[in-house]
């Protein structure tokens, strides 16, 4: 199971509970990234329904073979389609116990090994961020969920009332985003209230070329006034999302100078570097988050290019005088009694909107623990460098085109098979060129050879989207993915 | 790491990635539940500090030892202090396997496998509830996002325009709950921008005696007239959320009378059954949840008393026209396209309001594969039984006094050392009682003989919250902790 792995120095493992032998390299790069079977044929190969009598071991050791077998690999050297990839093996080592322990994140009592581990790391990645007074934070099931939270305290920040009382006792609210953020944020007006019509989004910088930002002027232009009380239309703005690495291009938003306008304007400031946060661990990138420092709060998901075990996704924020708890809390009293023969300040649950919570700080700690800051700089500098020599070859390779610089890890590309080579270019170009990814991709699916995404974006014809994450891959792997889908697609 | 397993027929059961051992039982009932450390001595003794250079794998090793060893073994069979205890061991190889194999739901392009499976269980849990017709749903990061997800699709339902527009298009929304609900009911609220002012409690059954439930009529009381679009003070109520198993007293509402109320008057119905939901699964007790199958929506946590592994808490909407994906949706390009070569109806990720999400169904999947139905039932009637015999040993035994009988696995009760036996019934007497409790529990978590909760509730003083879960506890447990309490606390 556990394979990509680089590193010789946890060879083999083993906890009281789980045995993981790192050096099996039961799936090497000439293995499938996955077994493709359509919805239909895997219903039939796997006998999904559940009956009242039970089955035989044996029976079900051969359903986990098969769970494994078509499941996705995605820790396989060639899996390059989401934001994540490959096996941190310390991180598994903490997810093994994490799952024999069954530990719940509510009271110190509960959990309360769990409940500093998360302190700590809480307060590493603060000192990281630059916010030298310190700061708050928790551990959510996702980026998603951390940027619903920003959006929640920056609400109740401007207007504590909506905690009791509602949106119905306020104008109307507005919230700025630069156009490139995660839709996890049009998500969160929705569920909050907000309204996803009431989610400005703006330019922050031109997304395709390399041009100076321009969301000085585009904010200004919206918010007529000096103060937050002035209204957008009728409505009240209250905070904007700066992302730093954007989903599909990777760009950076430029933090310092939207620092600039939420500090004029009382704007909340979130920064969104649920990808782009692990650049702060390296001297080398650290500038593409400048002014980070500055903003209230920062979303920060280490199980991103950090590889921590999913899920692992930090939720983090400037204030000290207790408003992530007053902003969420409820007190219940079967959880959180304020007789307790403890520090009750330690029971950290009302903190969060969920009850039941992982501790998935762990599997954090344990590797940066194992790692050391300056492994997971390295890593971090490696994967920068691998994406940059694939965008070197990208332009040095015939038929292929970066569909911008590669600020991060995301490399963005078209392929053009020799067919659509000599083609004005011209919006037939671009009909056809947008039908290439799909097939491509399909191919590669049922070879099982690599997975790398694709998508099309506002007036761009479908490309390809690489996410380059160390340590797992070489430049030898993105020699490798070139010629595959050369190979996979020079027909077309 | 794994205890309290009584399971004969899965001794050792091997995987790929884990060799887990249930014979060996590392914890027996004589070790402790817990190391007591207070928060400075554990700070100390854990060395929490992230540096720079890495450690050695002796170290780490050694910090894994340290993790377990000063954590709450909350599988241990005399841990019930909360809503789940025990391990399921069928369901820890499915963890594992979900831990190794890093996938995320959102694509079946991505997780095929869990894809499917998911849906092979929220099919079989939707036909627990009785919908014939079928149903939708969703796992979710625990039940506190699940009750969410009904208030969010009830506000939807009703009012499909406050995803774009938000609140402020809209009156004032309330809706209704009892008065014994999760708190998460009021947490959502508050996120979701409807004020928890907004949430109106009633009594839908006398809480601490078998009174008829006066639901009927503190309803119709306070709605008016008979439209959804009548207003309760000028605002318009949309749902009803009615509790099954409350996590305090473990009461049940009178589902069939609230849905009566509902159906008269338009409201959504949803019933919280994480904790009861489990009743579904014995013929000898689903008449608890009677009408279940007249809701809207329904949450069930199978990570409660069916033993899943944390977390595995299923939202599910009696809905069959996509209202789950239309509520939430966003439609991101860069994973939702829809010129992929397979049916994309089994892409499932934008009825979530997370972006990466666990594959917890499966954990629920292979362990019900693996016992079949019918052991699921006996667990519960057990469990029920065990908890039927502590409350009489509780009525039988000098000193012990139960709050309420109970109806499900709550086991409510008050314990009065001599000193308090002799006191008359008054101010007095319920004011020393209520420092009992505290000083028990810290007296048994310092010992670690034990873990039972406490909470004072209402009017009432602390008393003790029995949770007993099928199968790891016997009558010779129930025994002990009565035992054990009268010696923690007969000197007080």
């Amino acid at each position: 199971l556990i394979q990509g792995s680089n590193s010789q120095r946890c060879s083999t493992f083993k906890t009281t509970a789980a045995t993981v032998d790192l050096d099996s390299e039961t799936f090497v790069r000439a293995d499938q990234v996955c077994e493709w079977r359509s919805p239909e044929q895997l219903k039939e190969l796997l006998d999904l329904e559940l009956r009242d009598g039970g089955e035989s071991e044996s029976k079900i050791l051969q359903r986990c073979r098969d769970a494994i077998r078509y499941s996705v690999k995605t820790t396989h050297p060639h899996f390059f389609n989401q934001l994540y990839a490959g096996m941190e093996p310390y991180s598994l080592v903490a997810s093994f116990i994490v799952e024999a322990l069954k530990p719940s994140l509510y009271t110190y009592e509960v959990a309360p090994v769990f409940t500093l581990m998360e302190d700590a790391v809480l307060r590493k990645m603060i000192e990281m961020i630059g916010w030298e007074e310190g700061g708050d934070g928790i551990f959510n099931a996702g980026g998603s969920m951390s940027n619903m939270y920003a959006v929640n305290l920056a609400r109740y920040h401007h207007f504590p009332d909506i905690k009791e009382a509602g949106l119905s006792a306020v104008p109307r609210l507005v919230m700025f985003t630069s156009q490139e953020c995660h839709y996890s944020i049009s998500k969160a007006a929705a569920l909050m209230g907000i309204g996803t019509k009431n989610v400005r989004s703006f330019l922050f910088r031109a997304s395709f070329e390399q041009r100076p930002c321009c969301v000085y002027f585009d904010v200004c232009n919206t918010i007529k006034r000096n103060s937050l009380c002035v209204c957008v239309q009728g409505a009240v703005p209250f905070m904007v999302n700066a992302t730093a690495g954007t989903t599909v291009l990777g760009a950076f938003d430029p933090i310092q100078e939207i620092a600039d306008i939420c500090e004029k304007y009382n704007l909340w400031l979130h920064v969104d570097a649920c990808w782009g946060g692990a650049a702060l661990m390296s001297n080398k990138h650290q500038h593409l988050l400048k002014g980070i420092h500055r903003a209230n709060s920062v979303a920060w998901n280490p199980h991103k290019m950090l590889m921590a075990c999913l899920q692992c996704s930090a939720f983090l924020v400037r204030d000290k005088t207790n408003l992530l708890q007053r902003c969420h809390s409820s007190s219940a009293s079967y959880l959180f009694q304020q007789d307790k023969f403890y520090d009750v300040s330690y029971d950290t649950g009302d903190k969060s909107v969920q009850c039941s919570r992982k501790p998935d700080a762990f599997k954090f700690w344990l590797m940066w623990k194992a790692l050391g800051t300056g492994e997971l700089e390295e890593r971090v500098d490696r994967a920068l460098a691998t994406a940059r020599y694939l965008a070197e070859e990208i332009k040095r390779r015939e038929g292929f085109r970066l569909v911008m610089e590669p600020e991060y890890a995301n490399v963005c590309f078209w392929y053009s098979p020799p067919s659509l080579r000599n083609l004005p270019d011209g919006p037939e170009l671009w009909k056809k060129l947008h039908t290439v990814a799909p097939v491509v991709k399909e191919r590669m699916m049922k070879k099982g050879s690599m997975m790398v995404g694709y998508q099309p974006h506002r007036d761009k014809a479908n490309f390809f989207r690489m996410i380059v994450i160390s340590p797992q891959a070489s430049r030898l792997d993105m020699d490798f993915v070139l010629d595959e889908i050369h190979n996979l697609g020079k027909d077309l």
